[in-house]
Formats: structure tokens, sequence, C-alpha cells
């Protein structure tokens, strides 16, 4: 489903930076609009001091280029703009240019749920200038955030140690897409349901809810309260004790609980959201088992992330259904993913690549030349054991290495039989889908089961094992070539 | 323009938690979906450890609530939601009367643009209970992150000086509406411009671009891709200077400044976009002075915020434009405004309000109770003196006293006449929108009147004098005596 299209009602064409505009004008202008060029989108650090990203985003990505044309409004906006003198900002036969624009790139991207690394390109975009140019943002825009999220669910799933993790965010999520695609990217990353019924609709999420402290102000009693509430819920009841004392929650729960039982039904959980959550779960779980009910689950929410949880774990804490909200959807710890959008070559008249580069004081904010391409090695269980970055412009050498981009000494060499993958998949062809979008659940089973395939020294919480990426040597002695050349050491 | 039903092209009527909707279930089974009910809408702590908010996202919410209508989509899929046995989650009954709600509610809400604290209602919301329970989740999705975002605006405009602010964060935004609303609500905080087209498109906002480092990179020269920029926008040109090496770009940007000058045009900026700002802006501004070009602006970007601005500012950095762009739009430091929505007051039978409240072991989560308004005192001169939470619903006392909420011993006298406004403002009547929605440029003019209106030590970013907020004296009994009673000590 395009839910895309679905859900905004107006062309999205727009949904870029001016520069980008402006850009493409001077591409026009110099008549280099369709010179041949590639840009790479990528990140530079894993995100919260992990060992890895999820990649997600992808979906979103494709519906956007699938809609890319200026629609009639978005002309006459163009149109409107005017320059420091009051003069049409753009000439006219240039917004005529861009009204007949439609998208004819190749799209080459890493799918959904895969692990990622930094430097590897996720999405690789070739064609005409001014269209690979003009679609940096928003790619920016859907692949970081949803890249960041789903990262975060996996660190916040894999703390949770199987329990049942639900996404409860959107009241502090950034926006009404902050939340929609905050909840696509938290499922991609493992969280099993959500709160947000939209995201339901839209996705097919499953959708889980309980009641909030208003169910029981309105009524006279906490127990009435209950009461009722199973009563309209006989089968899906989820108690929230905690409105006035939470131990005395627990006990009201406990005696409507029986009354259920009686008419047949059991309770499904009692939810904490305040207090001491280790001592009032150990608490509520001797009241609950006591009085026969071992059964019940205990729910936890209040500003959860995956450190407390691993601590509420290791304090022996009795629950095992964990609502997350806002440190989910907003990755409060880092809530933005720095991912950027390269040039890596521009194809001259006689068809050859001239590899690009943008330098920088700093080496690991220098760019990587090239028409790039991520090969993962695998050992005979199919473990990851490092990826290669590397120009599929040109030849592989027989005898392959892999360089530390930020260090020539540390370097790795492959056995020529190494099993592998590729990671960039075709997306785009001359601007033609060839791709076929995996359903939701098939891109969260991608994610376990890439995360599964990783050391977990690589996914630990704390100081992780830096998995092996580098760059192909002949690779790396380009980028070094094109460094020295510009500082004219070369 | 309602802007939200241009960009969504679907209901968003299932913007909101599951929860909200098995309350609703509960409510109308139990007879009390259209019991008369009061809730409002505020935070517990300024944002950034600051002294104050700027309230925002009110004309959001109006839209959302004009549109609150169950689509057919809407119930097809609430009708398709199963219990744990498999059965029908609703009653076939209560999702007709889904499919036939209008929204009837009264709102009352502080205009955006205003400077809030907390625990001061920023949003009321009266009327049926079913109703003002349902639309907590998208209203305290649409006020917490708008609010969050335009006082983090006016925290960086402070900053900056009367220096131009433009934001240009969409990149690393949370999402299209992560980008989209942060734009406006950053425009809101003060900020002039932006580089986000389609905000420019819906809002209106001033739209600003420059040049990227790939422009740079496509030419076989800096100073050509200088002089082909120029070419294009020979009025409105920002030479990004730093690609490969930052003074000499301003030496390539000072040559060309001099040829478009011989072409009767001026250079309108260069721009600084990593290194040390403070002296790369020094020594640039002296390369550009001692070439004759003492109006050539100089802009500034790179992980910029409130803190980055202030420091560059002393230590004397030439500075004089800023694009700030991830720690605006997702509001780094901070990024979720944790709002809450609470029940203050329920209607019974004899049509007397019975007030409620939600306890908790820390006082601050305490909820209030009542109807509330806020009262804002001025002095002589129209500057904030003090505001005063209190109940609507009865009588003020005529020798008023404000009781800080966490602190009994700190009481306020206000003299009878004292001059004041009451903030919260009639926005719906029986769901008729009665309020005239101000214009976008009005609202960044309240921002800035408001502020004017506090005292510079309240705005400082470091330790800020605390603005006097209380609950007034009656309130703050009529809270005290039911948390009592709550706790059988009373």
């Amino acid at each position: 489903m395009d839910f895309t299209r679905n859900l905004y009602g107006t062309s999205l064409s727009l949904l870029t930076d001016l520069y980008q505009l402006t850009m493409a004008y001077g591409y026009w202008k110099t008549g280099r609009a369709e010179q041949q060029a590639v840009f790479h989108l990528y990140f530079r650090k894993n995100p919260f001091e992990g060992g890895y990203a999820v990649c997600a985003g992808l979906e979103y990505a494709v519906h956007f280029l699938q809609n890319l044309k200026f629609s009639d409004n978005d002309i006459e906006y163009l149109t409107s703009l005017r320059n420091a003198k009051g003069d049409e900002l753009f000439d006219l036969d240039f917004i005529e240019y861009l009204r007949n624009l439609h998208f004819t790139c190749h799209v080459e991207a890493i799918p959904e749920g895969t692990v990622v690394f930094p430097n590897e390109p996720l999405i690789r975009v070739s064609g005409p200038l001014l269209q690979a140019q003009l679609v940096e943002t928003p790619l920016l825009n859907l692949v970081n955030f949803q890249t960041l999220i789903a990262t975060k669910a996996a660190r916040i799933t894999e703390a949770a140690q199987g329990d049942l993790v639900m996404e409860f965010g959107m009241r502090r999520a950034q926006g009404v897409d902050g939340s929609l695609s905050a909840t696509r990217a938290a499922f991609i990353g493992g969280v099993q349901a959500t709160s947000n019924v939209m995201a339901g609709e839209l996705f097919g999420i499953p959708v889980k809810g309980t009641h909030a402290h208003s169910w029981v102000m309105t009524f006279a009693s906490e127990e009435e309260s209950f009461e009722k509430y199973a009563e309209a819920f006989p089968h899906d009841s989820v108690f929230l004790v905690d409105t006035f004392d939470t131990l005395e929650g627990v006990r009201n729960a406990i005696k409507v609980a029986r009354k259920m039982r009686e008419n047949g039904s059991e309770l499904s959980a009692i939810r904490l959201d305040s207090g001491d959550l280790a001592y009032l779960s150990i608490e509520a779980r001797k009241l609950l088992d006591e009085a026969g009910f071992p059964a019940v689950n205990i729910v936890a929410s209040n500003d959860l992330d995956e450190n407390l949880i691993a601590s509420l774990k290791q304090q022996g804490a009795k629950i095992n259904t964990w609502g997350i909200g806002t440190q989910l959807v907003t990755a409060y710890d880092q809530p933005a993913l720095g991912g950027v959008y390269k040039l890596g070559a521009l194809k001259d008249e006689k068809g050859n690549w001239q590899y690009k580069l943008k330098l920088s004081e700093q080496l690991i904010k220098t760019s990587t030349p090239g028409v790039q391409q991520v090969r993962r090695f695998l050992d005979g269980n199919g473990k990851f054991v490092a990826d290669m970055i590397y120009n599929e412009a040109e030849n592989l050498p027989e005898n392959m290495k892999i360089v530390h981009p930020l260090d020539i000494t540390k370097q790795k060499p492959i056995a020529p039989e190494t099993p592998f993958e590729d990671l960039l998949q075709p997306v785009f062809k001359n601007g033609e889908l060839v791709y076929r979008l995996p359903t939701l659940p098939e891109i969260q089973q991608r994610t376990q089961s890439q995360l599964q395939s990783l050391d977990p020294s690589i996914r630990r919480f704390l100081n992780p094992h830096p998995y092996p990426v580098g760059l192909e040597a002949n690779l790396h002695q380009l980028k070094t070539d094109l460094i020295l050349k510009f500082r004219n050491l070369k």
C-alpha cells in the first residue's frame, strides 16, 4: 500500500531544502542538469554509542520517489518566489523544465531491516545530476529518522530478552509523522505492538491498550473502575494500579480478578506506571501469585529505555511486558542520526567517471569517492565477518584487502572463496520501480535474523566490539590519492 | 488555510492511543459517554532548564478538532479489531455511536505565541466525557512538540541578539511532519526564514537557500563554481567556502565578488559550515573588509544551538547570520516536552462539579482539580508580575493570594486593583469554532512582545529566575483537602 499517498493529500515534491532547487537551477543554467552523477547516503557514527544500526525508511523513500512530480500548486509557488531585487528567482523556462520533470534515476538500496555500519551507503542514487541532487533532503529526512528509531527499538527489545515490548509514545512524539513513522520503525526494530491506532490502520501493526488514570478517577472507587472495565473487556483487561496507591491498587485488581474468574474470564495484566518499578513489581507478583493469579502479566511503563530495562532485569524485577514511549519514539538520548548524502562521481563527456570527494580537516568527515557497493563476508555459519565498501565501476583485485577508513595500518585480507552478499539491491531502474517492497512483518523478521548473525559482543550496549568495516584497498588508494591531490601534495 | 486538511489526505481521527477508544467504549457502556467533564493540558517543568516556554500548536489542534469525524475506513478498521478470544473488540452499537460522533465540546486555549509556565492549562476541554477523553493523545502530540520547538527557537533567537536566524533542519528532523511543524514552530519562536520549501508553500514562511558542497564538487575549481552560481543568482549569492580550505574559499569568493561588482551586482554572503567558527569568521571578516566587501554577510552553520551562539558572540565571532538545523528542529538537548492531560472535574446528576485529581508519591505529579483558568497580573508598564491558576467554577475571594504549588510557605498577596488578563480564550463553543486563528506573523509578533514583557532574569539560560506561578489560595486548599481525603487523613 502506498501509505504516503494515502496519508498526504498533497504533493511532497517541495519537501526539500531551497538550495536543492537553486542548485538545480544552476545545473540547468550551466547545461549540466542531465550530466550523470552518483550520490551516496550514509552515516558516519553508530547511534547511541552502539555497535550497529538497523536501516529503515526505504519504503517511505520509494513512495516519495514514485510520486516525485511538481503539482500545479508547487509550480505556482515556485513561480511566486522573488530574489533580493524583487525579480523572479527562477527563469520561467526552468520552471517549465520542473513541470515536466519525472524521476529517471537508478536507485540501489540496502533492504530495510538490514544491520548496517558507518560509511556504508544505505542508498545510492545515480542519474541526471539535477534529479539526483534534488532528492537529497527528503531521502535524508525519511531514512535518518526511521533508521534511528529502528536501531533504538532493536536495543530495547534486546534488553527485554524476549518479553513483549509495546510502543506507547504518540503523545510525546515529534508531530504526526514523528509518531506514525516512529511506530513503523519501532516495529521493524522488534517492537511487537503499539498504542497508535492510526499506525494499526495504516501499517497493520497490532494495537494494544489499557486505560488511563482518568478512567479510574471518573468512578467513586478504584475497585469499581476495574470492575466496569472488566465488564467492557472481559478478555483483554489490563488494570492501571497506581492512580492512588500502587499496592492497594494491586489488591483491588485481585478482588476484581476473582469476580472475573467467577464469571469465566481471566485478568490479563496489571500495569505499573510510577514509583520503584523493581520493588513494586516484585511485591505485586507476590500478591498476585499468593492470590492464585500467577498468569496475570505485569506491564511497566514510565520513561523506560534499554538501560533502565536492563537494570530492572538485573534487580530481579517481575515485569514481563514493557510499554515504551518517549525514549523510543524520540530516541531521547540521541534524537537525530547524522546521515549525509555526498557526490561520489560525475561522468565526463567521454563517459568516464570522474571521482569526487568533499575534503574536511577531519578524515572522518571526508567523503569517499566512487560508485559504491557494500560486500558483506560471512563465515561458514552465515555469521557476519566483515563488510567491504568497494567501487563497482572498477574490477575487484583477486586478493582483496579491507582497509580501515581512518587507520591505514588496520588491514584485513579476504580469502578468495569467502562467501558474501552485496547489500545494495536495485530499487529503481531509469525511474521505474524494480523492487518488491517486503511486508512489514518480513522486514521485522529480517531484522531479527540479521541481529542473530552479529556477534553478541557487537550488540553489547557498553563499549561494543567494533564490527570490521573498511574500504577495499584500491578504493582506499583512490581516496588517499584524491585527498593528496586536492591538498597539492601529489 | 486548513493546512492539515491539505497536507493529510486521510482522516486523522484514529491518531490516538487505543486506550482512548477502549475507555470511550467503557464510558459508553457504563452510560456515561455524555457526562460533562473538564480536562486540562499542561506541562510540569520548563524545557531546557529554562525559565519559560512559548506555547504553540493550537492551529494544528483546531484543524484536528474541526475534522474529527470517523471515516468509513476508520470505522471498517475499528470493526476489524478483535479481542484475545477472537471476538469483536467493540460492540457494533458502539461503532455506530462513533460513526455518528461529531465534536461538541467547549475548548478554551492560550493563544499561540504566549509565554507560559509549568502547571498552567494551555488547553481546557469541557464537554461529554467520551469526546473530551478521546482527543487527549492528538492534542498532546500536536501541542507538546510545537511548544517545545517554539521555546527552543525563542532561546536561539535571544542568543543571536537580533541577527538573522534561519532554520535548516529538515534532513535530520523526525519525519515529514517533524520537519514541517518544527519549521512552523521555529518561526513562531522568532526564526525569520527556513530552507524548507514546503513550509514556505504551506505556511508562507520566507525561504532561503545557498548551495551545498556538492555544487562546488561538480566543477573543476571552487572559483568556477562560485562564478557559475553568481551567474544564476546575481543578487542572492551565498558562497559555501569550506569545501576544500575555508580561508582559500573566502579568497575565491572575493575574486568572484569583484567580478560580480564589475557586472553590477553584490555578493550577499559567505557561509562557514565547519572548523573553528570564531577564528574563521574573524579572519574571513578581515579578508572581506580589506578587499572592500564590508557588506558581505557571514553565515555560520554546523550543529549550532543557543549556547554555542552565545559562546561565539562572546569570543567576538564575526557571524551575523545563523543557520540552525538539528539542534533546533529536534530540540536535541531535550527532544520531548512532558505535557500531560488530566481530568479536573466531572459533573454529577445534579449539575454540580465533582473535583478530581490524580495522586502521586511526588507532589509535582499530583494533578490539580477544578475548572482552571490562568490570570496573569501586570505592572504599570505591562510587564508580567505573576500568574495565578484559579477555579473558574467558584467565585474569587476579594483578597486574592497566590500559593506556590509545591511550597505552601511561598505565598503572594495580590492587590485588588492589579491589572490582569485571563489567558485561556474561547476557541470552540459546543464544537463550533468561535476563535479567529491569528496569522503566523501575528503569532510571531506576539511571541516577541510577550518575551519583552518578561524580566530578562527569567529569560536567562543559566539558572533563570523563577517566574511566580501559583494556585489561587482557595484552589490550593481544595487540592490539599482532596489529597488528604484520598489518603484518608481527613
